[in-house]
């Protein structure tokens, strides 16, 4: 496979992520990045969050809990930024190795224990435990999706946030 | 202030939750919930997530990272599943006290090291810590603002889920 072709496979543009890693190289600070959002409540249990100029992500909760249903609620949207950083994973590290993905599908699933949500008890009101499952189909060896599950579990940024304690600061301005 | 008028407190239906609450008091058992998200990979660096049959919260990266930048990345996601977490519970929790909120808005940021991710070295491929900064505005005392704040960051499921480290299982189907 030549460069030109890798470079389209999937889509993927190869070209940007190549510049970035020599920048990175040459100057190791530019690894160093800084993510936001900013959410504003809109009434009721529902709010919305955007970062940068792009449109925003809703959120709502169910009937069951107080809200009005319109959007998917926050521990929702969590296991989909897990999800989403699992197929991003798959998608650049497939075009990396000359994989091609004819399809990619990740199921995830997780559970909470209301009681400390709702102040019935003290504790853990977050997720116990999250499980994801990756359905892809592509024309990769099994020794390959092997080495790339690996590589996308070994390099996630939301999988790796989520499976450590990260210091939070959560400050009334 | 009547039960009536407080129900409708910033418009949370106090009621559903009300009720939910004396349904985990009669019966434990039902605080234990499930949540599921599902992603599709759509090309390129982008992918939807869809929670139940509500509308897909789609994902991509900036340019630079080799996306096409239709929409919040995946780091960005958890930034604003936090925020809009938070919101829930300022709302809710303001709501059962009596206050009524004129604005809240929650400011997020964290910073990631992207040598892990572009795979450039091991380590941490997440973020290292996350900040949240919290503008609310209401008709709360001091006193009243610090007590709701407590009571939200000591009940947030987003907030208790990042400050742990969770059992993460992610499996190739």
């Amino acid at each position: 496979m030549t460069e030109s072709t890798r470079r389209q496979l999937n889509d993927v543009n190869l070209e940007a992520m190549g510049a970035l890693i020599e920048k990175i190289r040459r100057e190791p600070e530019a690894a160093k990045t800084q993510w936001r959002a900013d959410v504003r409540w809109t009434g009721a249990l529902r709010s919305e969050a955007r970062s940068r100029d792009l449109g925003p992500l809703p959120s709502d909760e169910p009937f069951a809990l107080g809200g009005s249903n319109t959007a998917p609620n926050p521990v929702e949207q969590l296991l989909a930024a897990l999800g989403n950083c699992l197929a991003v994973g798959y998608a650049a590290n497939a075009s990396v190795a000359g994989v091609q993905i004819r399809s990619l599908r990740i199921e995830l699933e997780g559970e909470i224990d209301l009681h400390a949500f709702l102040g019935l008890r003290g504790g853990n009101a977050g997720y116990e435990s999250i499980r994801a499952t990756v359905h892809l189909e592509s024309d990769a060896s099994p020794e390959q999706r092997k080495l790339l599950h690996e590589k996308v579990v070994g390099s996630s940024p939301v999988g790796h946030t989520l499976s450590r304690a990260v210091p939070l600061r959560i400050e009334l301005g």
